[in-house]
């Protein structure tokens, strides 16, 4: 066992404070990796704060997470000692189903297991997650990051910022010639921007906030709409071919549904806690409109989606933090103020 | 002008009753028919009372009609007197938008003209449906009738049931291998049964009643379950490549929605009057599941399933009356207390 140094909730009204856990060995087909940069998603505090269920304590956080290869075991072959990676929502999944067979392990029929706060395969212990500085992983759920070493804590929140919206962009086959709206600007929204922007797509950023414009625009966006302004909304009814919806918070879908065109669809990436107003069945009928959703990415999407990255220069907008800055990070998350993700940088954290 | 006997409402509170009406002579490119047959659709006493919106009236409702060429245009080329033809809930479009252009006229970008209380394109005129002797319609809104001309009855409620029902299932490309499930068993669901298996599903049939059973079973489902019921419904979970979801009252659409396994869809075609209770956006996202609508079909379309039911020796189970029955049908349809068509015999209209 190695000891590693952490950052973890106790309770859930505990804030997030130092702690020290084992990880096991690197087994045969494992990768052990010295954590450098770790992104601060919501899930991380909905889950360090039980908002989603129960979670079992001590929770340490943490699921965009890069690192550089320390050892690896016997029969690992694509990564090597000194190698830069990245380890995003999962760390395993049952990798016998269909659907595992299908590279989809995010959707694993008897599913995947969680970064942090998930029951390991086999052993059912708890998983512990990137607020530390060493993790250890099975090589299938580890991805290669071929981005420059100056941009590492930039290319974290990739891991589940960019899949979460890389994913429904590229499975709906955001293109050249597509008109595509992405609402909402925080940290999944500003990843859709830029990423539809590198696929070729005309974007169009829907925010409540008028002081969002001018950034949308530096991100990608061709046009920004105020979807509070009905005329402006009005101007683009019946013309997307596709919606990602980057907002958690419970609010009217039909106001987005009906800009979408004959066939389009509207994919939701942020659940609510309490639901949406229900929409409107005629607004799916009458242009035989989709709405979807989406969780996260598979391995293989996740590493096409870093070589796409890595290809178009596109890195998360970031703040970087000290790790006994996190608690402060939370509270600043939750009121908004980020632009668009906070950092870890795990070099600050102290034995 | 040729004059016409028909059934109309003349307010939202009056029964339906004898109306004379004045049908144009047949253009260039229109196909003059006698009515054989017309289905009563519940849209149809929807708009002779006003429930969706202020109707104009008279209301002659009567868009599933099956009759014989009387006369039509010079320009006409598809059909000659005598044939046997049939026309749905559209008459007209604008038939220059890129839309009609893919032969999806129902969902036309300046609005298509349907076959009652609708506005004619060019005049504005109010048109009058199928519940009368006569009628009048451009040949590119006339269908081709290859079934057994004793069997014309119960091919009438094709041209909505049919339609609405076979579109779905066509756009989501149902076929063998697949399980499909149909919720509801009335007009639209018998209608979704019969061409599903048809077309090689594997289909379930949900109701809330158990009484439906044995006749979803002789319509063509290979399992039935009572929506009711949690156990019969757990044992599907995740199971359902697409659902065709028939029922127009509001309803908990979750408990169809987790039936679906990875990338499956449900559709609806009915709409409520009231919204259906807000579906859960998990169970969108975790298994990347769809929910669309859809609303009848194009043309080219509905030749396509006439043509496929033709083949298939699909008809309608219909209960035939006379002109005369209209509102006592309308009643009993509202009691659901029809199996599962009505189908006025025009031959009952009496000068």
């Amino acid at each position: 066992m190695t000891q590693a140094l952490a950052y973890a909730a106790t309770t859930a009204t505990s804030p997030l404070a130092p702690y020290k856990l084992e990880r096991r060995e690197p087994g045969q087909l494992d990768v052990a990796m010295d954590v450098l940069f770790c992104g601060v998603c919501h899930s991380d505090l909905h889950t360090a704060r039980s908002e989603w269920g129960p979670s079992n304590y001590p929770v340490v956080p943490g699921h965009e997470i890069v690192g550089r290869v320390s050892a690896v075991g016997d029969l690992v072959t694509k990564f090597k000692v000194g190698d830069l990676v990245g380890v995003g929502c999962m760390v395993d999944s049952c990798q016998h189903c269909a659907t595992c067979a299908d590279g989809l392990e995010q959707y694993c029929e008897n599913g995947f297991t969680g970064t942090y706060n998930s029951p390991a395969q086999g052993t059912g212990e708890n998983t512990y997650g990137g607020y530390s500085n060493h993790i250890v992983v099975r090589e299938s759920f580890v991805l290669r990051i071929s981005h420059k070493e100056a941009d590492l804590a930039a290319v974290a929140p990739l891991l589940c910022a960019g899949i979460t919206t890389f994913s429904p962009l590229h499975q709906w086959k955001v293109g050249p010639g597509h008109k595509v709206g992405i609402v909402g600007l925080g940290g999944l929204g500003h990843m859709g921007v830029k990423i539809a922007a590198a696929m070729g797509a005309y974007v169009v950023l829907f925010t409540t906030s008028e002081s969002k414009r001018a950034d949308a625009l530096r991100l990608g966006a061709k046009e920004v709409v105020v979807s509070k302004n009905e005329d402006e909304m009005a101007k683009h009814l019946n013309s997307f071919d596709f919606i990602l919806n980057c907002v958690a918070a419970p609010h009217d879908l039909d106001a987005f549904l009906v800009l979408l065109k004959l066939d389009g669809t509207m994919t939701l990436v942020g659940a609510p806690a309490t639901p949406h107003p229900s929409p409107t069945v005629f607004n799916l009928i009458l242009k035989r409109r989709r709405l979807a959703g989406s969780l996260i990415g598979g391995i293989k999407e996740t590493q096409e989606m870093l070589d796409f990255c890595a290809k178009h220069k596109i890195l998360s907008d970031i703040e970087q933090i000290k790790i006994s800055e996190i608690n402060t990070a939370y509270e600043r998350m939750l009121k908004g103020d980020v632009k668009y993700r906070f950092v870890i940088d795990m070099a600050t954290i102290e034995a």
